[in-house]
């Protein structure tokens, strides 16, 4: 009798702060086959909670995705003010286009106790995807100790090896909320981390925009929409020929851990710099000292990455749209 | 008419980590009639939290309070692994009597839960009085935003206007937690800060053991085994010649504000130094840059304080063990 | 045949930064017969090295100080901006009184360098004594390690067991340069601290100021209105009745070290804080870790203090002008 | 009449830690003919202050360097004790060769004396070329802040604008004086930073060795045993396929600017952080708050800076052995 292998899609949790990259990160969590959506949760980080929340229930609703709850959680990082990134995505948050009324609305309750309660009843081991600053994701820890264990892998977008982008130091993601950052990266769930290292390597070049136009699809000329406002801020403000798109590169990574190579390491989180506070300062050469306490990506396979993202964005193009 | 004036208990929750002056702070909190005990709520700091659960348990069996709930908290400060005071407090907690298996329980879910429904449900606004490291309340706050305009006060027992007593700059609960205490003071609750200005103030002198001996009870009894174990602990670490009992100090001064002279002060909780990480830096002169946020004790009416102490101590073993 | 005991005067370099209350520690040094007052150094500190320095030679002019050599050092801090206390000692840097051009010139060379020769130089051990931001003394210990061991002590006005007075927790010689600081605690020659512990009892109250008038000198008058201004400053700022003097405390203790009461402790310097730089962080009981590394001042007898500051002021008064 | 350019040399002081690549830059400025090379100055780095001194020694004998004066500065770090890298440089700071005893001399003095004499009397402003811990500049720019207006230049070799290579984020020159470095980033000469992002670009590959080998000198094939041995303790300690040869970088860049390519750039280092203490936070994108206080190097010419360095030892080479 033939043996039959049967792929289960991987249950997930986006935790986000959308943001033009969230965007693509939603949509590639959703549109793709080996990924099993639980929920998507919100942030304040790009943008103030009320707008990345609002952001998610638009790019559910243009993109179809009605199934999987929308929750917001924190507005606040644990122990400083919010600092927003309205100079990259706008006053809005996802600056380009123009949304009509969301029709996908959010569920009540606080993110983390949605979150908490699909980690504990989930019959698999579930994979965290935090996007944006880590608060949700550590109040998750704090208040529910007892779910680290429930949770497969933390795959996170944020950190650097090397130099920042909010400041010459610091990521953004970790800059807004370094405590957080802390507490994930000494929790005691499995952290991998998907820093700039590897998302400036998912830029959205002229290539890219050229395939999403290809799509012939209204979420399609959406998505370059947002890619070409996204390039417009990442040349005005550094010079980027074409903006990196960071937050579906974790997600790529759990579809597909081949498609971010990574290293063990251990990373600390710099709470007491004065230039320096959120740097991720990775030790490449785990000591005894500094145990391995995360995977870092290093290198992105950007043709498999764009090629899965594109697929994904032309599948919900389709479910929504599909043709007669 | 004759007009009647009736004064209402004010509702309160006490967060602690028994502790042997927490134990006071309980027998205050429920013996005296001014204060309405609304739930106790326990968090790691003297002791790991299943110890100062277990303590808050018997405290409560011995003195025969049932009808309070008692729930457990974080286990852990925010960012930082716990650091207990045994060398104070010892092996247990609650060095010194020997206690019977308790026969009050703990309820079932997380402090910080329990404190939110009280707190918006009850009619009054309720008063938060933190006897140990700010950690509940810090996550109750960050978990739970909307209830900040629902908390009267915070009267909390911590922190100092001069020197420390864990370390030369740090109070033991602020520098167990200091983040949590960050996030308390920057907070939207009103704050009273009872420090080691006025909580050592608050000595247990050979008076107040003849007085508390006096009252020929068995709880009476039971306090001066906990004040003599306490005293042997600052006597041999410090050289006090009579242990200090902070925690009903924060309660004294809910119960009557006149106990606790205090001054308006901005208080900043120093997260960044090498020597000096969980000092309470009390600006006496506020200055546009650091505006009020917080009542500072600075001086203790120690004989009313002993008179209300000794009194509740009184009232609860007279109602356990009425006379016949 | 019989003995004789001959009490030979403490070689002693004052280094300073006037300032009030340094004018009355140079006063002292001169004035006092058991020191032997070999150089004035000065500082930037209380106001511009430019400004000490000229203050400096003009306490020497109006005191009749003519044989001592004044030197100007450093007149920025090592690692940060210079910041005065103008708000304490005027525009001048000694408001109050009017001073005619001084007499008094300084010498040409480096105060660093001109204390190096003299201790070198000396068949004695040699005190030095700061009363202001310890930028000097670093650099000589830096520039010529090889002196520490001719060093008989420093005694330094500065720091605090406790609470600050330029900022809550920093004192404000060792938060003008706190990396100076703790290049003095951390070397070779021994330390004795005399901070705000002692020098908050060195009030010059109006009997002070009486016994002062009742000198019936010219330098007496000067004095009264030096500290006249000073006490409007401190009235004005912090509501002391009455002026606390620091300078010539730290003078005393070399003089009769029974003046001023000390004992064994770590002092460390906090240089990262975000609210308490420049603290000096004092245990009071060391141990393996903190070892002893200064005498810190707790107790003054100031009695006895300002007896020895009003017979050197009167001694100076009489020398300068000798009865017909 | 035909006119004439006469190009003189450049008169540079070279303050080293030698240190294999100390060696290098000593080598290059001497042998290179449009460097004045006017002192050899030694700090306490790669190795105790005793042997870089010694080491200085050492090269300048067997690289026939007998006019240029050695002098050595300070021993310690200004606020921090001594941590060497006797992992990559071994025992003597200069592992590999055997040398005989020098036969070149230290003069007396103290090195920043020196430099300070030789930058006020040199007709021409004199530029610094710091390649170990900055102490002693900063201590000359401390001690001597007048000659900051003579010094044309302090071309240095430390820092990073990413990761570090003693702490990931801490380049070692910078990791062992960071006070020192913040004062001179901060003082008023202006700065150029040649740091690992173009020395990790100047590798002794093994054609670099066959060329220094085909010299077919003695300096050459000493040249060649202290690079086989740095070659091996980069390799062992951090997988290194060549060893990068830092030093003679910042000399190179004085002789011909072009072969270091620069951007205008903010500095900071980082004095406070927990795990960052010693990084240069280089802000490429400098702003009012962060004006431009440096050149930083990003891009080796390494071709041609092998062609000087292999140039300037065979000079050397010749002029100790000349060709019969």
């Amino acid at each position: 009798m033939p043996s039959v292998t049967v792929t289960v899609p991987i249950p997930v949790i986006l935790d986000c702060d959308p943001g033009h990259d969230d965007a693509f990160a939603i949509m590639l969590a959703e549109g793709d086959p080996a990924v099993d959506l639980l929920a998507i949760t919100t942030v304040a980080g790009n943008q103030t909670l009320a707008k990345t929340t609002l952001n998610a229930r638009r790019i559910c609703s243009v993109a179809g995705i009605t199934g999987v709850p929308v929750a917001a959680g924190c507005a606040q990082p644990l122990v400083q003010p919010l600092r927003i990134a309205d100079d990259v995505h706008g006053e809005s948050g996802l600056d380009g286009p123009r949304f009509a009324e969301p029709t996908v609305d959010a569920v009540s309750g606080h993110a983390v106790d949605l979150m908490y309660r699909l980690v504990m009843s989930h019959p698999e081991p579930v994979t965290l995807v935090p996007t944006g600053p880590l608060t949700n994701i550590a109040l998750l820890l704090t208040r529910y100790p007892d779910c680290a264990g429930r949770i497969r892998e933390i795959v996170l977008m944020g950190g650097s090896t090397g130099r920042g982008n909010r400041t010459p130091a610091a990521e953004f993601n970790i800059h807004v909320d370094p405590e957080a950052a802390d507490i994930v990266f000494r929790g005691a769930a499995p952290v991998t981390m998907c820093g700039l290292d590897v998302t400036h390597q998912a830029l959205a070049t002229p290539e890219v925009l050229a395939r999403l136009t290809a799509l012939d699809s209204e979420l399609g000329r959406l998505c370059v929409e947002l890619l070409t406002s996204l390039a417009g801020a990442y040349r005005q403000l550094w010079g980027f020929p074409a903006p990196p798109v960071h937050d579906p590169v974790a997600v790529a990574r759990v579809i597909d851990p081949a498609t971010v190579r990574c290293v063990d390491a251990h990373v600390a989180v710099e709470l007491h710099g004065r230039y320096t506070r959120g740097a991720t300062v990775v030790d490449l050469q785990p000591h005894p000292d500094r145990t391995v306490n995360a995977q870092v990506g290093m290198e992105l396979d950007s043709a498999s990455f764009w090629d899965r993202v594109i697929a994904a964005v032309d599948a919900l193009g389709k479910r929504r749209s599909p043709e007669v």
